[in-house]
């Protein structure tokens, strides 16, 4: 443990009152948004001012054989960033600058930005900043690089990976280094860039982030489709992604249909098997776009196909998707997971959802970006009540199972953290998983990297050196 | 050494045939596309049939302590598969298999199959594989992973790292490790699919490989646009880029274009200080997308724009582009490099590329990737002139100091192989280099994968164990 006088001496190493010791405040950092009941509460919170603060605190942390946490927003929902008992939570909530160049379509940005006021600055120079993870408004863009965030629109756009050029990432021995470059071609060495990304901090601390930009599109048309069974939305879904790259296309069950009509009152159908919302910001072949993609809708079976151009009734109509979290949080806890099936089999999850909700007496809605066959199913239970959390977790482990047996996997578009560790290391072979402990320990040899996530360290102690 | 007994023993261990040792045969895998003066010659060439037969190559050569070069099409400009004395050459031409899933819009394709032929195949099923190095028509799918390798379609479509979704890698130690997965969203633990990609045979053999197709684009409509001054074409090119997603666009210089015109005789104008083509394969946005590209470059003082819905006639346009390396190539021997400076000093660049020339006496003619601000220099002398050689050898660091004045980078479309790797080097902080070679050294612990070539190694002998 960490006592007072060493803590002292980390603090005069680092900028003036970077360092947090007020239980009060410690208190406020142990969870992130998977309110792990097992989190720790660290020995202190560091919130670094620069690369020079990082590079200050891991050379401390390998000193003194001390885990360090790193945080951005804290909006992490499979314990990413839960505190570890007498640990150090290195915040990087300070360093937020935010610089758009215009002639070379490149931001540079701190880990502690908020994805929306990325998005937001790009936007004011003309460009655009895809990715879109649904809490874009509330996380940090080093999150969303540390997690290889994802959203709708990586469906066209593709994932916070691919807008990633470059990055300063502080090792555990304390020293930065510049990965990657500013153009997409630029390539010193090994794609190390690329490896960081997706490391929920394990094998270095991210201080700054060169990210790619493109031109802004064309405002969006949508395009809403009812279907009668989730099988014709699948199918619709596969004749759209055969032919077309539309901006968005996901599709609802009938469960998270009735969920988001109990929330919003806008006359949904609550009888449709799947409700399919697609768009594209093709400009001038938009329309084309929108009307091929309604005739497969029809000729699918759809029900009833509403069409727009008009930007704000498209944000109506887009409107269910994003009211299903807003819904099922006002009236209880939630768990939301990502799985994947082939979207052939689409029907068969949402139908084995529907069969696990009714067993487990449990709420279980579900979201699929289809083009991705990523499906999100989000369960819910009143807060408080002990045994409904139990139904929930055993109807959870059931997914997983039915998700197997349908050929699929269970992906990590919101990173795995602690909540996915097991689950991950499951599904590995002994090969991979021997693989990846040996970048770990090439690249953190001590360990002390956020050891309780991903599948880098299992759990091994931190190693006390120096 | 290896002994023919060890050989013998070898070929035991692989399918039938795999094992050449023919001096003839041996000669004519010495060399890549790079010609290097300094290649070796092998003491075996493996045609490996399978996985299986990788790692027996593998096993065997860490027991022997004898590096392995993986070869694809030997196509490589930089040395990627020259040849080692007394190194076994792995050649992975004969797994050349490609599955295309229309469901998934992926296909699985072993590392000797040719780019063209991953690209037919996925056009008959109506989807579109885009990566297009100027040698797609020859090289293997393996050694555009291998390198990461980009082509003009990369500024709307990304590189080869873009479409990788997994692969199977047969690491030193033999064993066979699945990487990454079939989608976008898929990453069991670190990013190692994403690490391989670009990692030139230094980390491990690939031996199957999932990419990620797209639909089929419209057929592209196509632009030409002749500026009195490159800065004029580098203004016009940023005006379009901030605002559009052209699928290509390309910028010639004036000895560009003269090399074109000695070729083809089409009636360029030997005057322009560049030529500009661009193309757009957005369906029912191309022709918006034409008119403002042509906006773009009459108000940035083109003397004159074509533009083109023909498909036909667009070929046509695009054509000067490819004729360079055909033209240049029937007069003489020709080194083409790759280098990158920021759009707005590119007119400096190609002033300084024809200052460098003259003073040489040698011939260089530059095509750029506008959008990507990358530029492949195309220096050109007679077969067999040992001083025009040497010139040309010379003009090049020239180049590269050039580039480092105009505050741009080398970067590496090509790949690194031999003959970028001191260029790379001295452009690395220690801390990277490090970073790069206790990575190398984690996955190929007695460096025996490809040690000539990228950073991984630099000069160290592979050690021989067991």
């Amino acid at each position: 443990m960490l006592d007072s006088e060493t803590l002292n001496s980390l603090a005069q190493r680092l900028s003036p009152g970077a360092v947090l010791t007020d239980p009060d405040l410690l208190e406020s950092y142990r969870q992130d948004w998977s309110f792990d009941p097992d989190a720790g509460t660290p020995a202190a919170v560091v919130r670094a001012a620069d690369t020079a603060d990082v590079q200050e605190v891991l050379r401390f942390a390998v000193e003194n054989g001390v885990p360090v946490v790193p945080r951005g927003a804290g909006t992490s929902v499979v314990g990413g960033s839960t505190a570890i008992d007498g640990a150090i939570t290195l915040s990087l909530e300070r360093m937020s600058a935010i610089t758009v160049d215009r002639a070379s379509r490149t931001a540079v940005v701190g880990p502690g930005a908020v994805t929306v006021d990325v998005k937001s600055a790009a936007a004011a120079a003309g460009l655009f900043y895809p990715p879109d993870p649904s809490s874009f408004e509330i996380c940090s863009i080093g999150g969303n690089v540390a997690t290889n965030a994802g959203g709708p629109c990586c469906t066209k756009y593709g994932v916070t990976s691919d807008y990633v050029l470059g990055m300063t990432v502080v090792l555990a021995d304390g020293s930065a280094v510049e990965l990657g470059g500013t153009r997409v071609k630029d390539s010193p060495g090994l794609a190390l860039a690329k490896l960081f990304v997706g490391s929920e901090g394990t094998l270095g601390v991210i201080t700054s982030i060169t990210l790619r930009l493109v031109p802004q599109p064309a405002a969006p048309h949508t395009l809403v489709a009812y279907f009668p069974h989730m099988s014709d939305a699948a199918a619709a879904s596969q004749d759209i992604t055969a032919a077309l790259r539309p901006s968005q296309l996901e599709i609802m069950d009938n469960a998270a249909v009735n969920v988001a009509e109990d929330f919003l009152r806008m006359d949904l159908d609550r009888t449709a098997g799947a409700l399919l919302i697609a768009r594209s910001d093709a400009g001038a072949a938009a329309e084309s776009e929108l009307s091929a993609m309604q005739r497969m809708c029809e000729s699918r079976g759809a029900t009833a196909v509403f069409a727009t151009d008009d930007r704000f009734e498209g944000e109506l109509f887009d409107r269910p998707r994003h009211a299903i979290y807003e819904a099922l949080e006002k009236v209880g806890a939630l768990i939301s997971d990502d799985v994947a099936v082939p979207v052939q089999r689409l029907s068969e999850l949402t139908d084995g959802l529907a069969a696990i909700a009714e067993r487990h007496r449990t709420t279980i809605v579900s979201c699929t970006h289809a083009a991705d066959e990523l499906t999100h199913p989000v369960l819910s239970y009143p807060h408080g009540d002990e045994s409904a959390a139990t139904a929930a977790a055993a109807a959870r482990g059931e997914i997983h199972e039915l998700v197997a047996a349908l050929g699929g996997t269970v992906p990590t578009e919101y990173g795995v953290g602690r909540r996915k560790r097991a689950v991950l290391a499951a599904g590995l072979s002994p090969e991979l998983l021997a693989l990846n402990r040996r970048i770990k320990q090439a690249v953190d040899p001590t360990n002390i990297l956020n050891p309780k996530v991903l599948i880098s360290s299992l759990d091994e102690p931190p190693q006390r050196v120096g």
